[in-house]
């Protein structure tokens, strides 16, 4: 069979991922940051007296992922089931003299293509959380100019009782606060240095294995782990649940937007695009959708890293593997999630009215708890409770509101007379400790904010 | 953020897919599928009179993927949040003069992308029928040849009674024809054009939409569905399903392979490259690990798949979406999953002797059952059980085999005299109906393998 | 740490499965099953020749799961990670006599376990697909009824073109009945005896494996399956396939369900009840949300046993126990899900002035298609689209109806003059050809349930 | 359909959980701990004044599990998609008098259900950390007792070069500390009170909501989360993350437990039972076989877990139901894994010769690296490998051992004259970094386990 060769699938990176972490974790960015491990191996080796300064300088000169012909590399990938032979072997080939026999010294392949890819998410976990603040200041605007934007509260998709749509956005907000504060404490807590050598041991550098790997650490600005994890992968399942939570996330957010866009709701409009090719004058909340795929795509990358978890012995024969895609399918979608969740909630159109119309749908029924609370002062609860279902069933049978019913009901009348009906009825007198909460997040995402490097809001 | 575009992540096609596939689920050919599907509606909606014949031609030539400009596309794509929209813009600006009125007539974007995929799925599915002839002519030889190389049965990865290694490629095998034909039926039953139109009413085509519908099917040569299928995805939950097995049956052989070739056990040598980068004369598995990683990969995007069937109302918000990643993912790697098994057995080298030294092991515990059913005959179970447990516990005692300590038990002595006993021992008696089972497989394989057009073995 | 008995988890099954399928699931179902394969093993060993007539009357006799104490037998099951070595045990002491030899002679634990799980699933298979009837005869009785009643089709959640409810339901029906077809395939398919003793070879029955395999599937009235397949788990896996599918179909129609009873869509009312136990005249569609918890819990164990499907050598650590627990959930979550949505659809009130109402909304913007495939008839396509655009555009600066800004426009009224403009805006006219759709829908369902052994409707 | 109840499936618990996790994740547990909300909750609003103190002390003498009929709450679950409702009735029916009007004032029922779901959580977190405690103290003995027992490292399960079994120990031992320690974070961070009333205002309590609620996580010892989480469910993905992330290292551990015991391995005994129903003497690693099993389950459950938590704005049809089944699926399974490494790791046999024997196996090629390195020491890593290859080679062809061949290689023997080429064929001495790295993990755990409440070792 004879083709072109595939190019690049294309579609996906554009679609659900962000450019810059799509070039993060590119193959080419793999590659490069192998590089980086093999160039500050032989420094780190030069510092501890392991390998001569001079060959140092001449490998960490070559490892530069230009000089790398990247195809010849993947394909020969097949051959040792891992890129860091062949990138060891065109390594040596590029570095002259003597300096030749100290490339990779004392390192394995996985010490390599692990650390590669710690280096990746530790950038991907700082930009993912950098991500978040579009959504996170969108939020917080939200949260704060919506205080009491009255709007139905929707348990099983049917009206509850009033909600504030700031509330809603805090609760966003709150979310996303977690997120961050998560991905930052993942970051500290499981990125780490791999170095282990053939099997864990250090033993291809005998006594200066210790300081190897110290002074490889600090190179690399990584933590050093206290010991090799090659075939434990409980960091890489940590990391996998963290960015997989934060998708999650986005995902609920996302889910907001969409249902509250939709046409007969009409609170939100939640697209600057979206046109159909068949009918003019659509317009659909596609930021939304595209985070609601992408983060599907995320969780899902998460799940395989989970499942993945039980290397056989010092080093697995495919969960290792593996790992090289669903860790990049892990960073790009979340990222694609966290994108479009934040270009959405940035483009964001609130139409209070619409809010305000729809809490009057169905005759005002979202306010039946009001009046069941205000009722159970007097009566107690289940008398309350009682009496609402009836006056609402009068309502229904007569085709008026509730507040009609309420009011034209004895029994309503004799507890609650005069003004005190309509103050019930008022969706705004029913916000409860909505202010409270509002506050409360918005202080937790100033100092979230602050700790990412964000300017102060 | 400034940087180089992203480029092919490339590694994960390298490893886990084959050329073909990749090439066959790229973004170039979504859109070159995309554009099939707009070149045969023109032509089935000439042939249906709803459009000039002329138009028909003039869209048809300008469906050429060269023209497009791809970057752009999938760059527009996120607009949308579909691929469709931007190509019949930029087809519409290619055809000339009044034609232009005529591009996509009738059709949804949806339409365009479900039966771009269709179109891929289809030659997808042949393409892993296919390839799993390599994997299915190596098992068979290895069934035929081996029909009584007797080697260890092992269940919770201990010794239980002898196979010959000839049954466990027949039973490989059988999973191998079985795959085969799921796919072949998967092919007939859910592989299907999707033209609806806006809703799926086709209501765009007035009276002529049933025409339009037919004409377009046999231009493609998909089958007509019956009615459009939009928004119930269980078509692509079944491919999903079928293709997830093809590639968990690959890993149950992979995993065979891999256990098989370990230092200890050495009954197989599952490498034909494999070289670790700190230790020579190591010789790894990789074929058999690269399987074994593409096929989790592969599993991972069914599941996927399965848990996005719920599409809301008349197109999903999101489910719809993720499709696009998970179904190529899903063939890429299956297709990974059936090549690198497919490598690992054609380049099998088996070793018979460390087959017959390792059932030797343990002092012959793979033969107690013959013992235990040989004296059975005589003691009935249960007391035949029991004294194999006894003269088992004897020959670890006294570091002596389960047949010398057994010739050395009364009892024993007493059920099997003389030749009996070696009999008894001889795990190529011990084969039952091994040769059944192998001639069954071998005829049904010869049946999918003729069906699949490939040469007769 | 002292405590009672955990006892039953109870909720699960309360709301998430039916009482038939919890009860062919339970544990109890399992030994039972088991005891009915040590039975019928008996029975054809006698046949063959194998075993006593008399033996094989003693041990079937014994054969009653009233007879053993569960709690004790699943307590065992931890000794040997497999439950029928202790019922081998137990079975074997209340066997009296000569008799208690013979019990489960030439047989493995795997044969009665994997035995007894597939009888389990022949039954569940048939109950599920006569479950969906439930399901197809609402949903046919609803696309016939609501042929022409006109709703919004919706894309993105987004009013796009108009549809029939019977449409609508219709497509529901057609996912029914293929998910019906997909059961009843695959019980024919992959539904089979598994009978290989301890590794696969029927060795223990020397020459006399193949008869005793065959009287034994003539027994349990299950297909031989040409050979053994305990460590192939293709079977399992494609039964997951369908099974998973046939939830996955479920929850498309329970999330409709739920989404056009929103109280600001209004258009079908889903619940029988869901009362809440703050908001009186609140009614949740707590049939389709349980529907739609089942299913998400079924897709989830479908997708366990895909990724579970790698067996090791003749015999899994591992991956076979969690099929004891992931097939029970498989179905009894799929069996809930057809239970809920079933009963939701049965107890459907549908809102067709609701739905009328709703087509209004927004301007009448549902009808946008038809006025631009009204217009490109004479305009083309492109223009046609342009034109509708302005109309739409200026529309929604007057606050006027699609319709009136149409009338209002020059343009519009030299093409679509009189009485033409009020076709294209009646939705009734544009149903393309749903009724072709529906009618091959009601013809297929009727075969199935012909198949299904349901009375004709 | 007539049939006897379904009673337990008993067979998942029995084999896959403990008692206790089985016990606190019962049905009956999770009435229990809503009870014990609706009692603090009485208490709490008499606190504040809300309700009087009379009628909370009625309240709370009712909430008894013990006067609740189970199956009967069970089955009127499925009528509100919550137990919550039918307790509230039932516990409002036990109460006398005035009293009864106060029952579950002010709350929702998710109220109640995520805060007993997180009083459960919180138990079930502390059982899993203190459950860990077993497999920490055997590998921690382990790790002490064999710092110098050499075996080979394996990987791609190939032999690489030795490793010391007391150093696998000690990263078995790292990741059961990371896990405790992420158990005991994750409890801090994430269990929280859930109080919001109907739709998460609080609005129901007027002024009093936070009283109320700083009350109410008192009186149940739950920290206060600052807002209410109805439909924010990242709590729970987190949580999900970290006992999927500890069920997945303990399969690591089992998984490398049943390779290192295989029959042709046999490094390790890892049985105290699993005795084959067909074979007597055999041995299989049963407590490991469970415990993958168990892990396998619970990481699917996880994956569940991670892909529910979109929650449809202030309460979710079907995502939230899916989790009473999901979370204790969660934890009984995560339990069970713990449970059975523990086991397996308790009584292990280590098998010093065997680990010994082997690493000469394959004439030794696990020191090919350390032959490696010490010819590259004058030889450069270029030629040295070179080199070792070619011995290596050469004692494949003549059927000799690594050493022998090294031994007899001018090139060899002019670069490590004497006793140096002895040195060199050691394993003990080539142990690197290992004490290092075991002294460092047996230090962590010391701190774990004594923050665990366990007496230090």
């Amino acid at each position: 069979m004879s083709h072109a060769p595939a190019g690049p699938p294309g579609l996906g990176d554009a679609m659900f991922s962000t450019p810059e972490m799509s070039h993060l974790f590119s193959g080419r960015t793999f590659v490069e940051r192998m590089l980086a491990f093999e160039a500050a191996l032989a420094r780190a080796e030069a510092r501890a007296g392991v390998i001569p300064q001079g060959a140092a300088d001449a490998i960490a000169s070559s490892c530069r992922v230009e000089r790398f012909d990247l195809t010849a590399l993947f394909h020969e990938s097949t051959a040792a089931a891992t890129p860091a032979v062949p990138l060891v072997r065109m390594l040596t080939m590029l570095v002259e003299g003597e300096a030749k026999r100290y490339v990779h010294w004392g390192a394995t392949s996985q010490d390599a293509t692990d650390t590669a890819m710690m280096l990746q998410i530790r950038d991907g976990l700082d930009l993912l959380a950098g991500g978040l603040l579009v959504a996170g200041d969108a939020s917080a605007a939200l949260a704060e100019e919506h205080r009491a934007t009255m709007m139905a509260g929707r348990t099983f998709l049917q009206h509850a009782v009033p909600v504030s749509f700031g509330l809603k956005a805090a609760r966003w907000l709150g979310m996303i606060s977690r997120a961050a504060i998560r991905l930052r404490a993942v970051r500290g807590q499981s990125v780490a240095l791999q170095f282990g050598g053939a099997a864990g041991t250090l033993a291809s550098l005998g006594e200066r294995g210790e300081d190897v790997a110290a002074f490889l650490a600090a190179e690399l600005d990584l933590p050093h782990p206290g010991l090799p994890w090659h075939a434990e992968r409980d960091r890489l399942g940590e990391i996998a649940g963290a960015v997989g939570v934060t998708a999650g996330s986005m995902a609920k957010i996302a889910s907001d937007l969409v249902l509250l866009s939709q046409t007969e709701v009409g609170e939100l409009s939640a697209s600057a695009g979206g046109r159909s090719s068949a009918m003019p004058n659509k317009r659909n909340p596609v930021q939304a959708a595209q985070a609601l795929a992408a983060a599907r795509l995320a969780t899902t990358a998460a799940a395989a890293l989970l499942g993945a978890m039980p290397h056989e012995h010092e080093r697995a024969a495919g969960a290792l593997q593996a790992e090289w895609q669903a860790v990049p399918d892990l960073f790009r979608y979340a990222a694609g999630a966290v994108r479009w969740t934040g270009a959405a909630l940035e483009h964001l159109t609130v139409h209070p009215d619409r809010m305000r119309a729809n809490l009057g749908t169905a005759g005002g029924v979202a306010m039946a708890e009001a009046l069941t609370m205000a009722l159970a002062e007097t009566l107690g609860r289940a008398e309350a409770y009682q009496l609402v279902d009836e006056v609402a069933a009068q309502a229904t049978r007569a085709g008026i509101s509730l507040r009609d019913a309420a009011a034209a009901d004895d029994r309503v009348r004799s507890v609650l007379a005069g003004g005190r009906l309509d103050r019930v009825f008022d969706p705004r007198e029913y916000r409860g400790s909505s202010d409270v909460f509002i506050d409360h997040v918005l202080n937790e995402y100033r100092q979230v904010r602050g700790s990412l490097g964000g300017a102060a809001r």
